[in-house]
């Protein structure tokens, strides 16, 4: 549905598939008539792309919305291009074959989203407060009204957009981006190719204290986070997304780890490789996830848990012990009409009686 | 409880009521001796409000708090008024006659409001940095250290409070109020009369990713997220919510939703018209809600699916499937003391078995 | 872990225990060799404390990892001192025995945050914007592009970090410290040695509406907040936390609050001295909590309830009801494998004719 790009500089068919790396695309069935050798001026579902667009089938159940698309091109499984060579002329569009559909559509996304924007200046901005002793390598971008502390090293090419604020101490690897109003606490290090979202906060205390009787019945005591919090490559954290710095060790975000919006890591948490979170998720300090897991949205991680390898934890889920064995794990309480949740809940507070009222039967 | 106005500048009951629009009140019966028609310095609850000020009772299990209240007036629906009536003396209050006095009582703060405020200048602070080509209309106020970027269009009336950031191409219809530190990304529209509290992120990526084994084992490839997000007028945001924009088409809300604080709104969400949900509540992507629902607090709803109008969710349920049905739903998880929750959620995992056991039970 | 303090900078162990206050040292045990008062550099957990460390026990449990510690220097209790004291030589290191390892440890952990930090230039940034009605102590510091508003009181030694922004009317005490990018609204006064982490929102609209058919079905009218925020001394607020002003009367925050991560506290709550609440907790409105409570990560509490002293909430508990009975209460639902969890919530939408269905053995 978006426009894109203008015809005018819209690659055609063949010219945007040599441009996309990977070697993906096992052929290219040209469409009918003019659809040949298509322009492509941007990408859009199956339902809603106009004709001037590509689109993708990622699953037979949509044949149906296949039928109807509008859309120039398609990019399909290797299966269902079968299906369509069985009556030629029935799919006017043309069909690149691809046994990664959605992977092929993700890297079409991201060359319609470089080849939109224009360039943009490499430049630090003049409102920007940048302490003498940051060390800011030439091609980074620098917005309007950033602030960035002693001793911060910024690598090639990484943009900071405006109103970012950077403590003292912190390392930010090349090619990364920072979105507007990101927080980062001193001493936090990112690595290469970070996408950091708008009002994320990284680094900031762990919450951590100790009862302190000598201030008041009750009161607490400070405990200072000496750790820090270390983040590795081609990580992209959420909007409003908080990671703590730890205690005493640091927290660690291990390469290709993906966090969405508003999401809560505690402090000394360690997240494996390649972990994706849905927004929402909140994990209670010192708990180590492993690599590969997918955590569903809203779901909550108890603290000094660990979580193994390839763990997939459903949406709304609260993982209140380890969990050492690859799967999927769920603990949604069930919805209904009040009325109905209503006669099921006050039952649930007698469970343990009725297990015992039927054992007593069973055994009369 | 707030004292809004010296009682020099305050207004008469009578002056008061005339400035309020919409023709709600039905009649006003004088309070005995000086509060013939006193003058209205504030409002506050009945058990809370001062001599010089006007309260409301929207319930009649309320009478006791009406009996003991210090307000000069109050706002009482018609019923209570009759009651009130046989006993002529014993309220020396003013009563307020009205059949919906929640909302008058909404619209008397509406204007206690707008009248303890000063004047505000119509000015761009000379620290903020707005792209030559953004069209800013005369009337629009815009704070210190804000951000407005390339081909943005501001209606009459707006005000962007200090350190807002505003990508490029959005436009915000006329007399919206954005509060301090409201981020949002390119290409979102606002409609008329907006209010955005501080934190809220608009328009940030969705969470899009294609599994790419081409990088890692289980690395993730990003999606782009080339649609945009579209709100329409009267539309509340609360602090630190984020709405993202869509993955191929747009993430919208209609005319007059309001959102509490710490909300998340997912990619491609549609949120139809005088929709309101309560703070903590989480979206997931490509899910539609209809118009005229309630979420409660700390709710989640799953993706994909499709929730109708009229559809009240109580706070903290998990809506994992679609609600199709006008009502209230609900599923809460109901707490108790520890060791009594200990007893109950052990049984739980082997209700299976139990119900096993009772078929058994019943067939012997 | 963290190396704190260079060696030529660092204190020996009867230096550093003589800052520390409050009278927690038993005695100390000096270690063999070079550890009769060795120099200490820093403070790390048992397992992870280099050779110029102190580090603590706080229970039996880790004695295993106290036998492998590489610590010059460790806390602990009394009675795992006399257990040392049995076969003197076996532990190296040198023993400073306390009642309070934890507490000591937070002291020491203050004391050694303090002296790595660099000394702060007291300082107003030129890019601050300062409304010329504020009275600003000497000794506060105000950092690059802060804006503080109209008759803002800020008290001596108060550090108010990069990007803050503050309405008018507010209120700080003394020595305390706000990090970047807090939003602080119109009127809310905070007490003396506050800590406010980034993206904290203090004092935004409560959400408040009245149904107003007249505008359209189903449509909502503001009420606008009139109450304010109340903060006591001592308070800590956690990044991306959000505390909302009241309707009527005002929010409080009391003494020795502490507010982790992501925490949402609506309109009109009082919470009370000492209470604690991990991340991610939504709080209602209306509600009261009492003193000295815990509040566990993920809790959602309803509105208009009154919660007592010294009530404990496990993690992702909803609270539901009033409690007044101080002790732990819990209501998390179980998780379980994927299939296993699927078997058993399809029967708990069953559980009400269950019980019935057992009730009618019970009689035959």
């Amino acid at each position: 549905m978006p426009v894109l790009l203008n015809p005018d500089r819209a690659p055609s068919l063949s010219e945007l598939l040599r441009a996309i790396p990977g070697g993906l695309v096992q052929k290219i069935v040209p469409g009918t008539g003019q659809w040949d050798n298509p322009v492509i001026s941007g990408i859009g579902s199956l339902a809603n792309a106009g004709s001037g667009e590509i689109s993708f089938i990622v699953h037979p159940k949509y044949l149906d919305q296949l039928a109807q698309t509008k859309a120039c091109a398609v990019i399909v499984l290797p299966e269902i291009d079968e299906q369509l060579s069985l009556d030629p002329g029935a799919a006017p569009f043309a069909r690149v074959v691809c046994k990664h559909p959605y992977l092929l559509y993700a890297r079409i996304a991201q060359w319609f989203d470089w080849a939109r924007q224009s360039a943009r200046e490499t430049a630090i901005h003049p409102t920007a407060v940048i302490d003498p002793s940051a060390v800011i390598a030439k091609s980074v971008t620098v917005g309007p009204h950033v602030v960035i502390g002693p001793r911060c090293k910024i690598d090639a090419m990484t943009q900071i957009a405006a109103g970012c604020v950077l403590g003292a101490d912190i390392e930010i690897g090349p090619s990364s981006l920072l979105h507007p109003r990101v927080s980062i606490y001193d001493g936090v290090k990112i690595g290469a190719r970070a996408i950091i979202h708008s009002g994320a906060v990284l680094g900031a205390d762990g919450f951590g204290f100790a009862p302190d009787p000598t201030l008041a019945r009750g009161a607490w005591g400070k405990i200072p986070q000496l750790g820090s919090l270390i983040i590795g490559n081609d990580v992209e954290i959420g909007a409003n997304t908080t990671v703590d710095r730890g205690a005493l060790e640091n927290t660690i975000l291990e390469d290709g780890v993906k966090l969405d919006n508003q999401i809560m890591i505690a402090h000394n948490c360690h997240i494996g490789a390649h972990t994706a979170m849905a927004a929402c998720v909140g994990v209670a300090g010192s708990t180590t996830i492993g690599a590969r897991c997918t955590i569903g949205g809203a779901s909550m991680i108890s603290g000094h848990l660990t979580i193994g390898d390839d763990v997939h934890v459903s949406g709304g889920t609260a993982i209140t012990a380890n969990v050492s064995k690859p799967g999927r794990y769920t603990g949604v309480f069930p919805f209904a009409e009040h009325v109905d949740w209503q006669k099921n809940a006050a039952v649930l507070q007698q469970l343990s009686s009725l297990r015992k009222r039927l054992r007593k039967l069973e055994k009369d």
